[in-house]
């Protein structure tokens, strides 16, 4: 078994290399890879240092799996020929995920789209798709899911390692200022190239680029994806993305209609026994979930669930899980796992 | 002309001070009052410090306007006697916002409300739905608001200095911490006397206690409010109210439904010239609004205008507003200013 990281050097090709350590997954040989830039430098593996390689054709050849996160143009140049070739790859990126051919599975939500699957690429959902569908999969399942309203509360590292890093120095700046926050001197900080607006002490209603509807790129698979997921075509999503200052989980805020009513004890029943979910919603004792909470963390923190106003078929929830884990590398090796053990 | 300030040194009394100051709103003498705990302190206005007095019933006394800030308890205790001795008191607590004699107004919204109203006790909306209303009530005029999906992204300071503070002091212990973002020892911060959770580089899902429903108090009042302001009793709102690490401005993501057809293009026009609101909406040009560019300002920034899909009746919107100006002190200051020259 040759598995091979592509953008092993990443935020999430380091977490899909220490989630197999974690994990114990069966391999005989890793192949870390990246640009050539990053080439040269290592990935630490079982208590070893693994030279990281320059990605080409060649060093596909044979690989048994590869697990991929470094951004669309690269999978489109290097997936098609690898899976031809009979290498199983399971990609980060949007690159195939709309593609009739190629399973959007979270494993804990529709395992039979791995199970029926027609290609060797498949495709790891959106990070913030994941964080909402995980909680949103079993009450489909239950009471048919109608239509979805999400608003997002996205960490910096959605962005990579450079959006840590940008959020980090920009507070660094603000913070040396002697009037503190009281009366901060917003003005004089940059930008920021990565996220466009300052990210410190704000929050940025753009993430990815703008389409001619007037949705974001992010918005825009926020809404195509759990109708390919959940296997309703017509379902109705309204998505709004926001980047936030947290650093490594997702949150977001969903309101749900189902075809059938549904109360929130029946929501938590459900959930209590979901694949992929910790319940963390207890009113009364003050629990609810927050992303410094789902850092680090495997599940999908779960709670602040309400009933509509109203309307019984309506359900409030708020979900938080590490957008770089199970939003991203966990998820791939999850269906690995699946896929290897069949 | 003389007028109270109750809670002249909180944070938005202090805001009241400086708009009447800006605004040259006219006045014969202004009254400083708060907890014995401040007063002896003092507050500056034209160029002069005026000495902050503890309040009592008697410092209300031949008062003809007292503008209020100083939480609930203190508004019940204080406002009706006040009130019937022919005080005008434009109160920010939720303390009588619900009381069907009591006019809850925002000036550039519902100004009916403060031309019928039947009590001296006037009240300011909560700021998070002054946000939202801003834009929603010129589309509600125009194509009838039939239900409303609300997530906010509420700053700090929405819980007073202390909040900014707390803020401000879990970002330093962080920030000091040798290995920064990347790998931050969340678990050794406290988890913060004002917010219940780390703050820092977390968002949380929580604002004032848990009610039966489930629901926050913050929440219902974002549920209760707007169906009083638009006078819509039916009115359909869900809510989800978060705290974000971001200081002096609310955000709003919206997702409305209306009894008619409504394109984003006419919603900008309606939009274009409402009171109290700019327009920041041209995604082509990468033009849309946040936090950091309302803390400070007047109007909320609305943008982010999309067509639902398939919903021609649906509209999503994010508008930012400064919390303390216009979600507070400065709403407060346009009521006086209407009722006044009335």
């Amino acid at each position: 078994m040759r598995i091979a990281i592509i953008g092993a050097t990443g935020a999430v090709g380091r977490r899909m290399v220490s989630i197999l350590e974690e994990r114990g997954f069966p391999l005989d040989e890793l192949i870390p890879l990246a640009s050539q830039r990053s080439a040269g430098t290592s990935v630490r593996f079982r208590g070893a240092n693994v030279d990281v390689r320059e990605l080409t054709s060649e060093a596909l050849v044979d690989v048994d799996l590869a697990l991929v996160s470094a951004g669309a143009s690269v999978s489109r140049e290097y997936l098609p020929e690898a899976a031809a070739a009979g290498t199983v790859c399971i990609d980060n990126s949007s690159a195939f995920r709309m593609d009739a051919d190629v399973a959007l599975s979270i494993p804990e939500v529709n395992p039979e789209a791995l199970e029926n699957r027609r290609s060797n690429i498949i495709a790891v959902p959106n990070c913030t798709t994941i964080t909402a569908m995980l909680p949103i999969g079993p009450l489909h399942r239950m009471a048919g899911l109608r239509s979805l309203v999400i608003s997002s509360y996205q960490s910096v590292s959605g962005a990579g390692w450079k959006g840590v890093v940008e959020l980090e120095e920009q507070v660094a700046k603000l913070h040396g200022h002697e009037e503190g926050l009281a009366h901060p001197d917003f003005g004089a900080l940059p930008a920021g190239d990565v996220f466009g607006k300052t990210i410190a002490y704000n929050v940025i209603a753009k993430i990815a680029s703008f389409e001619e509807t007037g949705y974001t790129g992010e918005e825009a698979k926020m809404m195509a994806e759990p109708r390919k997921i959940l296997g309703v075509p017509d379902l109705f999503v309204a998505a709004t993305a926001v980047r936030v200052p947290t650093t490594f989980a997702h949150a977001v805020s969903l309101y749900a209609e189902f075809d059938r009513p549904i109360t929130p004890d029946e929501a938590r029943e459900v959930l209590r026994g979901a694949d992929g979910v910790e319940l963390r919603d207890d009113p009364a004792n003050g629990v609810y979930p927050s992303p410094i909470e789902a850092a680090g963390g495997d599940d999908a923190l779960v709670g602040r669930i309400r009933q509509a106003e109203g309307r019984p078929n309506g359900l409030l929830l708020f979900s938080c899980a590490d957008n770089l884990r199970k939003g991203a590398a966990l998820n791939a090796i999850q269906i690995a796992e699946k896929v290897f053990s069949a």
